[in-house]
């Protein structure tokens, strides 16, 4: 039986170079058992694993019979997959309670209903660009994320800045009538154009800057705002980069606020410990952490470092929504710093090399 | 203008040694408008501030009446508190909505709630000790606390170790049916005792340990367990050495989960920022943080480092929560090691000194 563990976890390991560890084994079959038959994307949902570990045992678990895949690409337990998790103790995972309350309990008020009609119709209007590693939220995540942060005292009478915004959160935060001001900040102008579009049309108090974060923020800019709204590349340059700009852009003061979205699914956990090393190098206290917070539409442009197994190509788009980042929540204080500062020369999108980086 | 405020500020920093930020004073006054006539400790409750932040403030206003008490304790805004919270901004700040969904949108099922009221009448033997800095949470709070650690897939078929277990957990978690078995760790033999007396009546996979955690863990213990759960003293180092202990309790394998109760109330900004540093450190990934989770009792034998102005005596002890701590899940990696081995000779319960280190 540990043989034949070890045969498994070394074949995950092949499939996507990253190891795989035993727990990661017994989770998966742990949600396969509840879900079964299931969608790979709604494993990966209700996984909160490092995509590579959950593709890996997927594979190899497909390649040694112990799941398989019907027409329709559902996935199951073979009767040698059953054995297997009884041998190791797995057993149905049922998270249903932390699912079916859905944003941690909160739902939207009247006024931001409304404002959530008004999104999904601006949001068809933005075409999000690979070269430029966008991916908007679904517009209604990006609503419950501007719920969650008036709610928490960081919109009303605040200077905001959103640290790129394909999600347009600087017009839907604005359309809460609590900002004092929202300066959104992006290097694509045709979001910056919706934005400057339907902020003049809705007379909101919106500012818009065209900006390559890999450049540094301009001196004017600099300690102007009370909270900072950001959903980086999903690397741990790339969020450490915009959390810098962020921590530039607050004013010097504790107690100001940054929002970070970070997916687990593309940042494998020793990333996350370097992306903490990285927060308390700036002198930023976490003060929330929200797994699984924000959803990303189902079909992305772009599929990052995931790499669908062959055989799984039928399947591929996914249908429904299978990425999800983490909202956490950070606090300025006496001793903030940005880490980066000037011109950055490093890769933000390199998904590749953070899976060797943080093995 | 700006030098009244100064000079609030000042005050409020003399008051308890601690610095004092505009933005803390601007969220106080928001509480204030939202929920006056309000009670200290609801005003305690409400904020996510440090508590010498929110004394200094309240004793600074107070004396300079921007602030008044009425006859029970009730604390309200003068008129020129009203235009002070006017003139910097400060507009009612209205969490309700996260107030009123409660556990993050968690609702006891039925086997949970029989839990609860067996843990009612059982939570009654066990009488705290200030010695030990003992203060278990309300029944209630542990109670989801454990149905959140089973939601997460942290229990079932897991092996769990409790760090110190004056909050009974481990028959929580055992009356689940879902861990395979459950040590309770503890100082204190009296809270043994009565874990050991209700586990063998309700004939519970659960073992006691009395230790003291200032002592090493005994070599047959270590590497044992695949999840630990602690409510350590809210000192950066006592936080720090009860993980470092549940990780030594840990399996040396990536993806076991520890969690750990942290008060902001009680750990200052700045020390959060080491508690991140310490587990990044010990190669601990974050990977929840939900603020405000677990409620203490309102009368508590031992106040710690808040202390009551004179004038508000008479409103002391509270009769309402007003400390509460947040539940942080850390996973760890293939880098994890404790932080502190060997015996420890700090002091545990020194709130006074992370006054001052972490200001």
């Amino acid at each position: 039986m540990e043989k034949r563990l070890q045969e498994i976890l070394n074949d995950a390991e092949k499939v996507r170079g990253y190891p795989v560890s035993v727990e990661s084994l017994v989770r998966f079959l742990s949600l396969l058992i509840k879900y079964q038959p299931v969608d790979l994307w709604a494993l990966i949902r209700h996984s909160d694993e490092y995509i590579r570990v959950v593709m890996g045992l997927f594979d190899a678990l497909h390649n040694r019979n112990y799941v398989e895949v019907n027409e329709s690409g559902q996935i199951s337990l073979t009767k040698d997959g059953t054995s297997l998790a009884e041998e190791i103790g797995a057993r149905a995972l049922d998270e249903s309670l932390l699912v079916d309350s859905g944003k941690y309990g909160l739902s939207l008020p009247p006024k931001f209903k409304e404002i959530l009609d008004t999104m999904r119709k601006i949001y068809t209007e933005v075409v999000p660009k690979d070269n430029f590693d966008q991916a908007p939220l679904l517009p209604e995540a990006s609503v419950y994320k501007a719920l969650y942060i008036t709610q928490r005292g960081d919109a009303s009478g605040k200077y905001i800045v959103t640290v790129g915004d394909d999600d347009l959160l600087s017009l839907i935060l604005a359309m809460t009538g609590e900002p004092k001001r929202v300066m959104a900040v992006d290097i694509d102008e045709q979001v910056l154009g919706v934005i400057s579009e339907c902020s003049h049309k809705m007379r909101l108090p919106v500012d818009v800057l065209q900006h390559d974060f890999r450049l540094d923020i301009p001196e004017t800019f600099c300690g102007k705002f009370d909270t900072f709204v950001t959903e980086p590349p999903d690397t741990v340059d790339g969020i450490t980069l915009f959390v810098s700009r962020g921590v530039q852009l607050l004013k010097k003061e504790p107690d100001k606020i940054g929002y970070c979205g970070i997916s687990t699914t593309a940042c494998p956990p020793n990333g996350i410990v370097q992306l903490t090393k990285n927060f308390a190098a700036m002198g930023l206290a976490v003060s929330t952490w929200l797994f699984k917070f924000s959803e990303y539409p189902p079909v992305r442009t772009e599929l990052k470092h995931i790499e669908v197994p062959d055989f799984y190509d039928p399947f591929y788009p996914p249908s429904t929504v299978w990425y999800v980042s983490d909202l956490v929540r950070l606090k300025t204080t006496n001793s903030t710093n940005p880490l980066i500062k000037g011109i950055f020369r490093g890769n933000i999108s390199d998904y590749e090399g953070d899976a060797k980086r943080f093995r």
